[in-house]
């Protein structure tokens, strides 16, 4: 099924089920007022909003009225929990690279991770807000999981059966903050402002075969001002599954219904600068920084600049037949004084 | 006023006002379900909830309840957000004295801080589980706030009008996890699994004189199997007050209502290992491993040992009269296959 959270001027908006197509919606507050509160009683509401769900892709219900995804808010309007991974090690290599430097031998078999802030996340066709465009102000294109409870040591099998809930997520980074940051040694937080999710969450059933070992083998389509820019699919390269994932966050902890794990920046294996882009038949990148650090490989320094004030980013997942599956984020980057 | 939260089953618990002398309760269901709750609408929450604590003071409340801190959840049993500082330099400082290294400058001016897993806190009386010793279990006494919605580049004193309340917390470290993990470059994540917050929040005019300049000018005390083992002044060598840390939190992006931000391990400057200790006259530590880098400067390596399953911790600040302000934190270490 799929599920989204309408804005209704509450800080948690209302839930409501989708219809496969993303043209009609059904409220669920008979079931939960908000998707957290679904979440923290899944057994419960999962079979009654199911119930929904198969009443609006059958055309039964009278009440159903026209999606807008414009009207949406991040799914989880805010969380208690982001953690998002690096589990496309490509990305890693690359950073690597352009720095001279070797990416370590664990980096293969234990999973980086941080700790991001869950507490304000951004809608989905909300503005990027930022102080200065001298932050270098990038997306970040990636797949994200909700989870259920998870145990404390889950094991991969048991952290895969915990995903309720898949959608797509913009993790805004400030790459001119990044390098100060991560030199003090604790990792990202003013480098990480705010991330923006897609308008629709749907269950991994939903994705029928592209959801295969934790992973999902699709597309991930970005565009930057309205100009092909990624389209690697996120299946391939990924070395981590999100059932690996999962487990990792939960070594020495329990993780709580309604914690998102996303993926880190898709990326796959290109060659180098010129045939990786997608006017040269490439797949594109997932983040401005993909690009640079191909230039400064080959070129020695980056050439392509960040995001300014005004530009805008696409970040959407379409199926077999075109059809978009989660809604599309779409968002225009703004100095945060126009925020009012 | 002074505030907490009643395990009733439920994930978020429901909200109680205090007496000021921690022996009784009255519910605050009429005004806010949850601490969360009460954050989201302070404005309309605060003055009710101060006029239960005038009357609960004032002996007027005839169903006022006993109040039994054992039955406490943490104030807010799961958090949206919660980002601690490492404010008390001089704990920096013998961390990287102890490895032979000098602390960059900057640490002086711009705070360290990282950004912690809040989507399930430990209760105060509840036991610290992990699943095996060796990961190093040590404590961490601190000071915390909680805020309510805070502006994007917030100043100090916006920043300090924004505290709602403030707490003790446990921040609970495994300390043999954090070199490789930190070693990863994306900062604490197995490393820091749940935190436990004092039984009570209390709003900042509650602490009169002893809150001046954003910091808290009371000993903080700790004990371990029933020894005493800590009581350094938060008030002192507090090198950013919790102005400063919220602001920094905010730097880059707003911060909802409800976010806590702690202060990092509490430590006063001593000359070293032997005068240090309580029991040689010097106020102690919030952490093990302050011992183990005394230790460790003065004697290659370090001697004391990390929690084992068993150990208890007492965390708790008394006022000018002896009188336990936020109720005490009182947890034993166990192995988490006891959770059942």
């Amino acid at each position: 099924m799929k599920l989204a959270t309408l804005k209704n001027g509450s800080r948690d908006g209302a839930l409501i089920v989708v219809s496969r197509d993303l043209t009609r919606y059904l409220s669920a507050a008979m079931v939960a007022p908000t998707l957290q509160a679904a979440l923290d009683n899944w057994d419960f509401a999962a079979p009654q909003l199911a119930a929904l769900y198969q009443a609006l892709n059958d055309g039964g219900a009278a009440e159903a009225r026209p999606f807008d995804e414009s009207q949406c808010h991040s799914p989880l309007p805010r969380a208690y929990q982001w953690a998002d991974g690096s589990a496309y090690i490509n990305h890693v290599e690359l950073v690597r690279k352009a720095r001279n430097a070797e990416v370590p031998a664990s980096f293969y078999t234990d999973p980086l991770m941080y700790q991001g802030g869950s507490d304000s996340f951004v809608g989905p066709r909300d503005r990027i807000y930022a102080l200065s465009e001298e932050w270098g102000i990038d997306l970040e294109a990636e797949v994200a999981v909700v989870t259920g409870d998870v145990k404390m040591g889950a094991s991969d099998a048991d952290a895969a059966k915990a995903i309720r809930l898949v959608m797509l997520v913009n993790d805004v980074s400030l790459r001119n903050l990044i390098p100060n940051e991560l030199a003090k040694g604790f990792g990202f937080f003013n480098s990480k402002p705010a991330s923006a999710f897609s308008p629709v969450a749907v269950t991994p059933d939903e994705l029928g075969a592209h959801w295969t070992g934790g992973k999902l083998h699709l597309p991930l389509t970005v565009t930057l001002n309205h100009q092909p820019f990624g389209k690697p699919n996120a299946g391939e390269d990924m070395t981590f599954s999100f059932a690996q994932l999962v487990a990792h966050a939960a070594r020495t902890r329990e993780l709580c219904a309604g914690t998102i794990i996303g993926s880190g920046t898709v990326s796959n294996k290109q060659g180098g600068l010129h045939g990786s882009s997608i006017a040269n038949g490439g797949v594109g990148y997932c983040c401005l920084a993909e690009v640079r650090m191909y230039e400064t490989i080959e070129g020695g320094q980056p050439a392509t600049g960040y995001l300014k004030f005004g530009d805008s980013v696409r970040i959407e997942m379409l199926d077999e037949r075109g059809a978009s599956i989660f809604g599309a984020i779409d968002q225009t980057v703004a100095h945060y004084r126009e925020k009012g």
